[in-house]
Formats: structure tokens, sequence, C-alpha cells
């Protein structure tokens, strides 16, 4: 069983990871990811097949980068709010190199401008986190979509 | 990062929180809040904009006190139960005074006597928590209530 | 309070059993039960009025065990996937022979094969947790189901 402390700042990390989303923090939200990082978002069926399409892909930092820039530019009416709900958490293992395998099951929510709200997407995050400094951040984050049909999935993180 | 007995207790306290609700225990449920407590609930754009009209405002335990009495002589017809699902816990900060500023996410659903249910609020917590003898309480409670626009949203706790 | 290396044991199980479901790894879902298991599904009405009436009933293992086989041959053309967010977990006891009795609280979406997902059912899960070797495993588990009106829950796991 992993150190309380490492269970802590994985705990942790999913906690920023949505708090940064939600409050439309996408700079720091980067910064929760190491430089090497992949992030993927994937409707299930896919995964499930092992088809290549994915409904976002960057597969290094800078990339993420570019992608918060288009979003602040594109997002200037964007009229939505999300709301993250983080749970069952779960190390699996150890990499090869000092990193953790670790999932979690996500649910997200969208409110627009009206107060009017409802499911937007559910799903599982396959990642892999590292020691990165003092802190622990995301090396790999891949967004499994249940319900990947909704049509406007394609462009903001999950 | 917090001593591991203090996000315990942490945690332990919004599950309680949640439980108390969900099972119409409103007499424990009033227990965790220190007697110097704020309850609010507040609609996300009102938070926002620094707008002061709130959904629900007790401003001490007396008046949250208060609340409940109402609660039970209104509720004799109250054909609805709650189930709250409370994630994303993030202690933020210590304040001055040894307490701590502590926000968490929340998805809330109905059923009813037909036991038909569905999605009626989520939002987020942005509480402080102080210790109170060997307990931790809530002192102040801010419910940002994302989809603010349900209309009998008026008159019970989130 | 209970020491943190079972805090985090009873959060594995929940997340492990989740996974399991979710995944339909249902013979190592079974491997979480121990040998004199309980497993019932429950309408909270009859929960709390004491109707004898469940959704699904397995007085011990081997009954939980035959009920997978039956699953498994049922499901040959099974469509959806299955989505569970456990939350709100609390320690509330310790029993009488070495057990904890363990609530929290569970919301569970499905997708269809076209990626169109929607919530399914939540409630409560009212369990007794046992040490069994070096594990922790469920000796009882009565799921609460809030919202029991949907018309397809009778025959699988939640």
């Amino acid at each position: 069983m992993i150190a309380a402390e490492l269970r802590f700042a994985i705990d942790d990390l999913f906690a920023d990871y949505g708090a940064c989303l939600d409050n439309d923090r996408l700079e720091d939200w980067l910064e929760l990811f190491s430089e090497d990082c992949v992030y993927k978002i994937v409707p299930r069926e896919n995964a499930e097949l092992g088809l290549p399409v994915t409904l976002m892909l960057c597969e290094n930092k800078n990339m993420l980068r570019d992608r918060i820039v288009s979003l602040r530019q594109a997002n200037e009416y964007s009229v939505h709010t999300d709301k993250h709900l983080i749970t069952n958490v779960r190390v699996k293992d150890t990499t090869d190199d000092g990193g953790y395998s670790v999932e979690a099951n996500y649910t997200m929510y969208q409110a627009d401008n009206e107060g009017s709200g409802s499911l937007y997407s559910f799903g599982t995050y396959i990642d892999e986190v590292v020691h990165d400094g003092d802190a622990v951040k995301f090396r790999r984050k891949i967004v499994i979509v249940d319900n990947w049909s909704i049509p406007h999935m394609l462009s903001t993180p999950i």
C-alpha cells in the first residue's frame, strides 16, 4: 500500500484539476502537467477497439499550451460553467521510472448563464502521475468518455 | 500539507453533513455548525458579480435553528428524499484564528414517493471549518449553486 | 477514529467494487465478498417500511456466483456500459465480531453503444466490511435504491 502522503497528494492533484477547469483557470491547470505530458480525450468505444481517433490530442505540454491559447480566444463568448466530480481514485501500479498508474471516475455538469444545468459528460481518467520537484503532476491523462456522442464535446478539456 | 487526522475529520464532517440531510436528521445536521456560524445559499452568478441576493441566509446558529423548526412544520407533507454526493474536498488555507478554508463540490439528487429521481442541484461549498472541542464544525458554509434557476430551490438546505 | 490504513483499504474496496462492475469484470467483483456474504438491492421505500421485497437477493456467495453465471449468459447482447461514482464513505461502527458498519452514497450512469448516456440509479450502500486474510471484503452489502422505479433495474448488480 502506498504512503498516506502520496495518496493525499494524488487526491489533491485531482481536486486541483477539477477546480482549475471549473473556475476557468486554464493557465494554472496547465501547471498540473509535466513537460513531457500527453493529454487525450477518447470515446470509450474507440479506446476499447484500439481505434486511434481522439476528441482532443496533445502530445506534449507545448501542444497543451497552444490549446489553451486557442481556448482563450474562442471562449470570449463562452456561456457555460463546468463542475467536476472526481471519485473512485485508485492507484493501480508503479511505472518503471518511478511514476504511478492512477485511475479515477468523473462526471462533469454544465450550467448556462440562465442557471439551467445538466449532465455533460461521464467517464474515466486513465492517468500516469509523476513526482515533479516537490509536487506530483500528470504525465499522462487519457479521458475515456462513456457518453461520447455529445455534439459539442470537441474543443474543451474535461 | 495538513495532518492525516485533520483531513479525515474534515472528510467525515462532509459525509455526516450529507447523511444528516439525506436522512432528514435536521437536528443532528444543526450540530455540525459552530455557534457563530453563517449559512448561505447563493446563485453562482450572484456570487461572481458580488450581488447580495441569497436563496437562504442564516447569519448565526439561532437563525439556522429557527429555520429547522420552520422546515419541520412545512415538511409535514414532503414527498422528496435527497442524496448528496460530495467530492473534490480541498483544504485551501488556514484562517487567522486557527480555522481552515475548505472547498468541495456537490451534486444532489432527489427522488419522489414513486421512486422517480433526477438531478436537483450541483455546485460548490465554500466553507470555513473550525475546531470545536474534540470535533471540527462548519463556521461558515456558502453553497454556490451552479444551476440556480430551479423554481423550488428556495426553502431547504443543500 | 479508525486507523489510516483501514480507511484507505475501505476506500480501495469501494473503488475496486466500482471498477469491476464498470469493466464487466464480474468474477473479480465476486472476490470482493466474503464467503458468508449477503447481497441485496432494496427500494428505499421498502427499506424504510421494513418490507421484505428486494430487487435482487443473494444470501451467500454461492448464490452470488450463480447470479454471475446467469448474467454472463444473459449479457451476451448487453449494450450498456456502467459508471459508478461512490462518495461520502463513512465508517460508522465496529460490529461484535471485528467488522465495520460502513455506508456510502453512489450514482451510476449508463451509456449505450451509440455513446448516449444518462443517470441510471442513485442511492446508498449499507455495508459490513470484514478482514479476510490480508484484505478487507464485503460481508454484507445492501444497496438502497432511491430511484427504484426504473423498469429494467431487476437483473444486474449496482
